[in-house]
């Protein structure tokens, strides 16, 4: 099956921003084993929405709508629909009981444009929104599958992961249930990994494994088809399992999990606290656990060590070791690691030190990275990374394998 | 006029990246008054690329190509738009040079395929890439202008900015030169800006005032048309000196200035060395700084905050101002940029502490942020934000902030 996604808004036209709901939703596609062909972005204009429609129905099984599900007249992505489509509007009443009681528990007016948004196209699937207020929709024509979601990516994800997925691979598995589950590895390239379940990857035709690679990390979609539910989900456990012996010492995670969510959440499980001394990074790795709510529990803080004096005053390494093994070292990162965990009081220390670029430093070529651990009363550990790329891109990548050998530590505590 | 921008490239419809160079392109495109009615993204293969250019040269007259110019068989953009326009491949000379200069340097062996990013299409004007090797390529046929542009942010980027918006500001100005700057805001709403100069917009006509909103952040993109350069640029003057004289406080830098380059690169100028002490914002501040080369040279560093044990502890907040003001308070931010100054031996503490929720904290609620700043014996200041929206949301605003509170403070000395 194929698949195109519309995106419809004027603020995509104008750049304020980017079409990230399309890239979202192809990745998410793709590890369906639904083929994207378009993407498509129009403004709030009903006639080349209707355009876009008509030239999606003939060519694609299923049709994507983001946006223009709001209370505004300038929201016409439902109305086009309906129209084209010769389908009556009609209300949606557990959408608009929603809305009513929002506008009474935080006592405001409602205005008559709240109501539109619960309205709905008569004889599609509606799929409630949790997290805010327009429901999506699910229409299947004779030869298309039409699938109406709204714009906001945080209102977006949730219900095309919990609430489209299920009807997707329905469609897929033509009523047959379809399950499936993402697997997701780190510290191993797409071709490596490729390559050790090669055999697998080629004779698995129940689950099939779709692999995908993105911004240092590679994932693998086992998607599975049985009479019975319960029997699919052991033809990917069965699958699941011989895949992990041989690469599982990269997996870090399952379906949405990030690696930052997932080291959050390990941390605050394991009731450890962490505390970070950055270089390179210079407070990268803390600002990323600080994007996660609830996490002051866990994250102490730390410091941002740019230069060697601060190395030395700061946080306490030793000149001598400045002098003699530098500060893009083994000694120095754990030392970094050691001596953060003690000044906050924490149970976990990392760090890390290297080189940004675009220049050298001490000798060592830009890329060029020491992260240290140092966790409890543990031996401390060091790995040393040689990142290629540009400056930003060294700085995150650092940052994602300190977080990945925080996951692997605390998984083994 | 019109414009729209077809992206080529599988990666894209893969979920691997978002289409981050159609939101660039389309808001310089807004700034210079040229409208853009559709996206398209399709993937590498030359069948659907000629539909979509089919389509586009009935109904636009800028369609601007991304991606596709490299040196692998997948690319082929220059091929499929020679095809249908029908033109011949050439050598471009300069490119070719170049390339063959990059290999030699580098000290590997030019393959066949690096040839083929040399090629451009006949009777283009051609865009030598300075940050890359396939040029980029500009074609005007009687109804339409074709603009084909590397699909790598750092290479299209500043060919566009560069040597495509004279090409285009010349095309709007029909013969006559056009020449526009783009004047940066930060602090004021979209809305307010327009009031202010609501007469200004309304009765100007040469140079035009566009103004365009984006994550916190306004522009106003002056353009001015005449037949003699320097003339068009003091009409741009005049104009400017009208605005500034009213909102002139919120300008922070100008065309493709950003707050965090302005920062450093004010920094860099007065030899100034910050340190930054973050709670909310845990190391975002510093991270910000960090992603700008050479930035070694001024950034010290910081300590992140998270816990008020740390506030005293590690920054020497006194325990009797987190016991009696609170951390959320301006005796807190000013301690904490007095002392993180004197502590890595800056000119500058910058300090950020407030609720950023998702719950309330020692009663205020989540938004509420103070940034103190302090610098060389200068009376410390403290400025309160009262920011909505969710989390991460106030933590970037929070650095926005902070950011231009510095710029502002460094313009002044």
């Amino acid at each position: 099956m194929n698949a195109e996604i519309i995106a419809v808004g004027s603020e995509l036209l104008l750049g304020q921003i980017a079409n990230t709901n399309a890239q979202f939703l192809s990745g998410r596609l793709a590890e369906i084993g639904i083929d994207v062909y378009r993407h498509r972005v129009i403004g709030d204009n009903a006639d080349r929405l209707e355009e876009e429609i008509t030239e999606a129905e003939k060519r694609s099984d299923i049709v994507i709508l983001t946006g223009g599900l709001g209370p505004t007249k300038d929201d016409l992505t439902k109305e086009t629909v309906a129209k084209y489509l010769g389908r009556k509007l009609v209300m949606d009443e557990p959408s608009l009981k929603a809305i009513e009681e929002f506008f009474i528990k935080a006592g405001r007016e409602m205005s008559v444009n709240n109501r539109k948004q619960a309205i709905v196209i008569e004889g599609s699937t509606v799929f409630f929104n949790r997290h805010g207020m327009a429901p999506g929709m699910f229409i299947k024509t004779e030869s298309t599958c039409f699938v109406l979601l709204p714009g906001p990516p945080r209102e977006m994800k949730p219900m095309f992961l919990e609430d489209v997925t299920p009807v997707l691979l329905n469609e897929l598995g033509a009523g047959q249930p379809v399950v499936s589950r993402v697997l997701r590895f780190f510290g191993i390239g797409e071709a490596e990994l490729e390559t050790r379940i090669e055999d697998l990857i080629d004779t698995q035709k129940n689950p099939t494994i779709a692999p995908l690679a993105s911004d240092g990390e590679v994932t693998l979609r086992l998607s599975a088809k049985h009479a019975v539910e319960g029997e699919a989900w052991q033809l990917i456990e069965d699958t699941e399992q011989l895949i992990l012996a041989r690469v599982g010492q990269h997996l870090y995670g399952i379906n949405e999990e990030t690696l930052v969510n997932k080291a959050a959440e390990l941390l605050q499980r394991e009731s450890k606290t962490i505390a970070a001394a950055e270089s390179l990074t210079a407070g990268l790795f803390a600002s990323e656990l600080g994007a996660i709510a609830g996490v002051s529990s866990v994250l102490k803080g730390g410091v941002v060590c740019y230069t060697n004096e601060s190395k030395r005053d700061v946080i306490g390494v030793p000149q001598s070791i400045l002098d003699t093994e530098g500060a893009v070292s083994e000694r120095c990162a754990i030392e970094m690691a050691e001596r953060i965990k003690q000044q906050f009081n924490a149970n976990i220390g990392i760090s890390f030190t290297g080189v940004a670029g675009p220049n050298s430093l001490e000798g060592h070529p830009p890329g060029t990275v020491w992260i240290g651990l140092s966790i409890d009363d543990y031996p401390s550990t060091a790995l040393m990374l040689s990142l290629r790329g540009e400056r930003n891109y060294a700085r995150i990548r650092a940052v994602k394998h300190g977080l990945f050998q925080l996951i692997r530590s605390l998984e083994k505590k």
